[in-house]
């Protein structure tokens, strides 16, 4: 297993940065009030192709030799990681092929499309998945980025912590959503080096806790077809997420269904922002539990803000 | 009439910072590339109670002696202005009664007294608008603070464009949507002081143009009951805001509904943030007249983001 250290992050930062924003901290009179602590909402939302995701995407496209990136880069994803992965590779020139499946939002391929990338369709199984994204790279000898159990994607998503710890001072823990793992892997990789007193909270759906149990029973245990509205977060942890998770992460609290909906339309109304279902899920769980973060200071990340407004869970 | 000058600007911003926020500006290169322009999207929809209003609000509130503060304030108003005039008498500490149609959705009379005003209730017609106002002044001596025609307001307004003009070199013009003319008003008051050069454009919807008729004729039009998504642009010019729309303004475009809808859909899904549909008519215009901003540094005044999730234009 190849673990990725600070020292990588460091230099993932540098490597990325012409190419994703430094996004702000934004805070909440209306929030702190309600809640009852001082939250610093760093929102990845206003990233490059909408979400933390164009981080990790570009360290791997960036960090790539000549001659790997020429063949270029492939991923199966119908998220924000197949969006991320085409902004990277556009930016840098290189082909990049994402496997979806046929049945995915006619928008979500355009937009893949529209950074350039090329969209190869899979049955909705994950052996036809399996099967096609195989055939993708033996073709084209493209290099497997994938979505979060890959070190330079890790090393990646920890620019964004580290940022965060520069916008905010002191703060007494940090608290992001959990699906597979690679920002919660990325937090704990960054701020266990930087600055080791802050706790570490994942936030994850009731519907689809595989983590919360795994950190509970000590091993990985991998939900079939979960189903919640915080559709980026159906993925299991791998092993490589699972090492930063069980070492570092203080606890995972999880959340309804109907208190991440709730979350997401106040924070749409009294912050001004487009987040994601999934990005709501932390604040659903600060709401739920006031007494583990009272009076103090907490980092909130808003992960991303690509939503279908044709399509939003309070419709 | 009393107009005001930019001292008086200045001695709005010097009120009021501690009770409103200088918002930030935002960019977006799909935006930029887009229309061909540089656009700075100064976000009032981030400021206090959600809108632009808090500025002219808070600097009527502010600004009156003890005598009167301790009669309070009133207005009538279904809007923003009746929600942040709430919200500055509440930061004062003073009594605030705010005039509104009975018929006016619960929503808004829940945030106005979430804000510590009253809300008096009239029948949804001018004529019992006005007694009602007018006998709830009589009792309370509360000063009346007009929505837009009030010289403290404008001045205050004009704290608005004054930031940007400090966060923004060099632009070559401002936009801001126009209803009944507070924020193009104090926009007016503010650059031909500090930035006489900058072209100053006013956007409406074509539903409610009586400002660009107006424009056009010499003189104030207004209409009866304009019917537009864009629901804070119905109300009519008054004679202060004439006098700087009329000495000022380089041009007043339109838009139809389907370009303000439009608009307002592409800055959510593109720039993730929250906005009223008024706020949207600026970037609609630009977009139906690139001829005119192709190339240019454009400052846009997103004026609000208090919109119902559950009512949204396109649903």
């Amino acid at each position: 297993m190849d673990i990725p250290t600070f020292d990588d992050v460091k230099a993932a930062h540098e490597r990325i940065g012409d190419y994703v924003h430094r996004t702000p901290v934004l805070t909440s009179t209306f929030m702190n009030e309600r809640i009852g602590a001082q939250l610093f909402f760093k929102c990845e939302n206003f990233q490059k192709a909408g979400a933390f995701k164009a981080r990790g995407a570009s360290n791997a496209v960036f960090g790539l030799d000549e001659a790997q990136a020429a063949k270029g880069v492939a991923t199966h994803s119908s998220g924000n990681h197949g969006l991320s992965l085409s902004y990277a590779a556009g930016r840098r020139g290189i082909p990049v092929t994402v496997v979806m499946p046929r049945t995915a939002p006619d928008a979500k391929k355009a937009a893949v499309r529209g950074y350039g990338g090329t969209v190869v369709e899979c049955e909705p199984s994950t052996s036809s998945r399996e099967a096609v994204f195989a055939e993708v790279v033996a073709k084209s000898g493209a290099d497997f980025v994938h979505p979060y159990n890959d070190p330079r994607v890790i090393a990646g998503q920890g620019t964004c912590s580290r940022e965060l710890v520069e916008q905010v001072d002191d703060l007494d823990a940090v608290i992001a959503p959990i699906g597979g793992g690679g920002m919660i892997s990325g937090t704990c990789l960054t701020l266990s080096n930087v600055a080791p007193k802050t706790k570490i909270y994942a936030a994850e759906p009731k519907n689809a806790d595989d983590a919360a149990r795994s950190f509970k029973a000590g091993h990985i245990i991998a939900d079939d077809a979960p189903n919640t509205v915080a559709d980026g977060l159906k993925v299991p942890l791998k092993e490589l997420t699972w090492h930063f998770v069980s070492n570092h992460v203080e606890d995972i609290l999880t959340a309804t269904e109907d208190e991440i909906v709730d979350a997401m339309m106040l924070t749409w109304q009294r912050m001004k922002i487009v987040m994601e279902p999934s990005s709501a899920v932390p604040l659903a769980t600060i709401l739920k539990n006031p007494e583990i973060f009272a009076g103090k200071r907490v980092g909130v990340i808003i992960t991303g803000g690509n939503v279908d407004l044709n399509k939003l869970p309070w419709m």
